[in-house]
């Protein structure tokens, strides 16, 4: 299982491509963590946040994008290292030009949670 | 001091119940805990998520609600696990037909957090 | 670095100067914090709830503003507890005329994040 909650900035609207975003994080999960996350626990959802002041508020084309994780107990520490450190290698990689054409903060943090779950995605994947 | 906090997928929006989801949880808070919940710190909401990719992004039909309650510290884990247990198996039992007419994933989360709070509906609880 | 991500009820919107409330969190961080908050890491943004179920659901002026901060690991807890007791009479103070005017709860929790982070904000501080 693993949630993934992005928000950004509204003032990203014309440039952030989200769905290309949401779709290269599940299919991170699915592709590069050899099970750990499984297919139909993954759900990525976006965010758009309207109101917000960032920094000093004096640079209107200042944005963000926040990712928080929340994904069951008991992965390693290890291969959270490892698995994060790539993932967020290549988010960043996909927001590359963000980074060149304005001031824009990128950050993504995990958390494990633990909780209860019924999921009836995981029979269509069975077909 | 209950925070709860409710995500939907927008592909949801005519066939999930939301007024009635929340007032389940509100409802269950306040009669179930003993007090545990005072009734005026009591804040169930919902927003909706119009952005997504779930599990492997070929499902349209997918669908989940995420439940995130927030709570103060001090509560024992037996209470956590006896009350959390039950009101999971009431809004599992609440969105039955979902999992019976579509691929749908439903999840409950818990955290204890610390923190600040003001409140003046206790004073109108009292009337 | 901090996040600020607040949360208002729908029934706040003719009364709540949001602007006001973010940019009074974002200066007390900027000039409060003895740069504790890096001024280029703050980033404060307000959601508005427009579904909610509060207290026993029977006071349509019942309303809420929920502040969360997310923060590196590391900050002292004498720190914390001093920083966030101000800040939050700050924001209670600035908020007063509510708890006049209506029932209404103010909540202010502190949380530690680990993560990953990428940000070009400083550079334009440095102009």
């Amino acid at each position: 299982m693993a949630h993934v909650i992005i928000e950004w900035s509204a003032n990203l609207e014309e440039v952030l491509d989200r769905p290309g975003l949401m779709r290269l994080i599940a299919e991170d999960m699915r592709e590069r963590s050899d099970g750990t996350f499984p297919v139909g626990g993954i759900r990525v959802r976006a965010y758009r946040a309207d109101d917000y002041v960032i920094a000093d508020g004096n640079g209107p084309d200042d944005a963000f994008v926040n990712i928080e994780v929340r994904m069951g107990v008991g992965r390693s520490e290890a291969f959270r290292k490892q698995y994060f450190d790539a993932l967020f290698t290549r988010v960043r990689d996909f927001l590359a030009d963000l980074f060149d054409q304005r001031p824009f903060a990128l950050s993504l943090y995990v958390a494990e949670v633990e909780g209860w779950k019924h999921n009836s995605i995981h029979k269509r994947l069975k077909g």
